[in-house]
């Protein structure tokens, strides 16, 4: 096979009229031939049926594999945003992959990976269960875990922002507006991130002297669906709150489908504050006030990480966290007096 | 190098007590090997230093391109998704770009698709240049285009969404509830989808017998902030609008924003209809009333469009248009008296 190929680039230089480091550059996808010289090479290349998927051993797939466990938020597409700029400008590949919580999915992933021999993996909150993680330590495969699931992940260096800050920052600014009773809708349980913004607004309410209503912290799992169901709740509390800390943007437009159902005013009744600052929350009705977390950056981030990794150099510190910022826009103001 | 290879498979099947093939199993990605057993394989052959990198000719990457002009919008994540889904099933990676109507990061993402060997490639309304055009077909790489952009667009196999019947459907139901005077915020002009949707509305007023007034179509980019200024623009009309098109679900938010701080409501004012049904319109307020366009759907088919041509099966068609739908929500209703 490899004297078949041989034969063909010398035969293929020399039909062309270049050299043979010439045709090796076209099959190698080197940007450095001139495009007429590429365009004649090319043609010869595939009429003689040459196979440029030949990959020499320690040759580059340059690519890496990102992984979500669903893909059907909004706030997905800035995570793949940030690691594609990245990636593209190293000359990278990144595969976008989902598992759905699915064991049988997640090992057909890994198959996959295997097979295209990825230079590193970035995880997105979904678990992967421990013999998972053993191999692609066996695989020697980079991995970055982006906002952390749970205590298995931090085995590798992760990224994630700065949830517990956010929750605080958030709290406090709705107590400054003179609230007391603050409803909140939590995240995912098993999520790290769920559970530093639960802390954060507990921390901002011990501080301020507030004692924490347990009666006031909602279930949730960061989707719509949950924030309507979860501000409904907190509505029919013999002594409802008259401001809602959603942990996600997603669950603060829930919650304010709950609110006008109800006939209550965003933020003349109630106050509402989201978590993420996804696009579109500057055209929500009100726009809404909620904790910005820089998702495309995150991404950037842990796509630098990887590959810094995949090139066998140092990590500066194996945990980082990006800051969060609140934005203060509509759809919070003082409690009604009354 | 080849050599050096077979040695170290023997030795190492030889010191796991397994057969070559099975060694070239484990090497080659292939599932049917038993967890200890690869597990045993996979130690030795990183101990070993073995590459797995190694693709022989002939291989198949098992890679295909999803191409989108910028990831900077939550539609994109349902074709991702759709297109994933199809991927994975089929043991296939989806590597996601974005080349920003940049000759320099089109170029650059074709130099890395030579380098990865992909299967094929999905754009999405991302025109690309003759040039590269014309390169990916020497290249014998299968290309399906979703949402073709223009008429270049026209020489690969196509899925779209119909969305000249879209702009009907959405048209038809505003002037079955009574709007006579119904704005319209177009597209790019760049894109024939846009143009489809124009032509829809242009159709249903013809059909009512309903003069067609240019002044109430205005322009836009599919972006929030293009509805937001287009509605204005209408609202600016001495007769304005008693409903407003927007030919994208992101405009049409623009639109009610507009309209909200023009102390306008939806619908009891004036009446708004969207294009995508993106999943966060059931959450708008109100809820909208919008053109679904099966986007995962799309994705799917994209999927299985490539898939197919990269095995060199034969097309049922080139073009594909999937069924849009109209989903009436609350942001329609007749027009107000007067």
């Amino acid at each position: 096979m490899s004297g078949e190929r041989k034969v063909t680039i010398t035969a293929i230089a020399r039909e062309a009229g270049v050299s043979v480091p010439t045709v090796s550059r076209v099959v190698n996808g080197r940007s450095d031939v001139a495009p007429e010289t590429r365009a004649k090479v090319e043609d010869l290349l595939r009429q003689y049926g040459y196979r440029r998927r030949a990959h020499a051993p320690g040759d580059r797939a340059a690519l890496l594999d990102l992984v979500f466990n669903d893909l059907d938020s909004p706030w997905a597409v800035e995570i793949i945003r940030g690691v594609e700029e990245v990636a593209h400008d190293a000359g990278v590949g990144t595969v976008v992959s989902a598992i759905h919580d699915r064991a049988g999915a997640a090992r057909q992933w890994m198959t996959n990976l295997r097979a295209r021999a990825s230079d590193g993996v970035i995880m997105v909150t979904s678990v992967l269960e421990p013999l998972l993680h053993k191999e692609l330590h066996r695989l020697g495969v980079p991995l970055v875990v982006v906002d952390p699931a749970g205590a298995q992940d931090l085995h590798a260096p992760t990224v994630g922002a700065t949830n517990w800050a956010g929750g605080l920052a958030a709290t406090e600014h709705l107590l400054g507006l003179g609230h007391r009773r603050i409803g909140f809708i939590e995240g995912p349980k098993r999520l790290l991130c769920s559970r530093a913004r639960l802390d954060g607004y507990r921390a901002a309410l011990e501080s301020a002297g507030v004692a924490v209503d347990e009666r006031l912290v909602v279930p949730g799992d960061f989707y719509h669906e949950s924030g309507f169901h979860g501000c409904r709740k907190l509505l029919g509390l013999d002594e409802p709150p008259t401001a809602v800390f959603a942990s996600s943007d997603q669950m603060a437009m829930g919650a304010m489908e709950a609110l006008r159902q109800h006939g209550l005013r965003v933020p003349q009744d109630v106050s509402v504050v989201g978590f993420d600052d996804l696009p579109e929350m500057r055209w929500s009705a009100p726009p809404l006030t909620t904790v910005r977390q820089p998702l495309a950056d995150m991404g950037k981030m842990a796509a630098r990480t990887v590959l810094r990794q995949a090139r066998g150099e140092e990590l500066d510190t194996p945990r980082l966290e990006l800051a969060t910022e609140l934005i203060v826009r509509a759809s919070t103001a003082p409690p009604a007096a009354g």
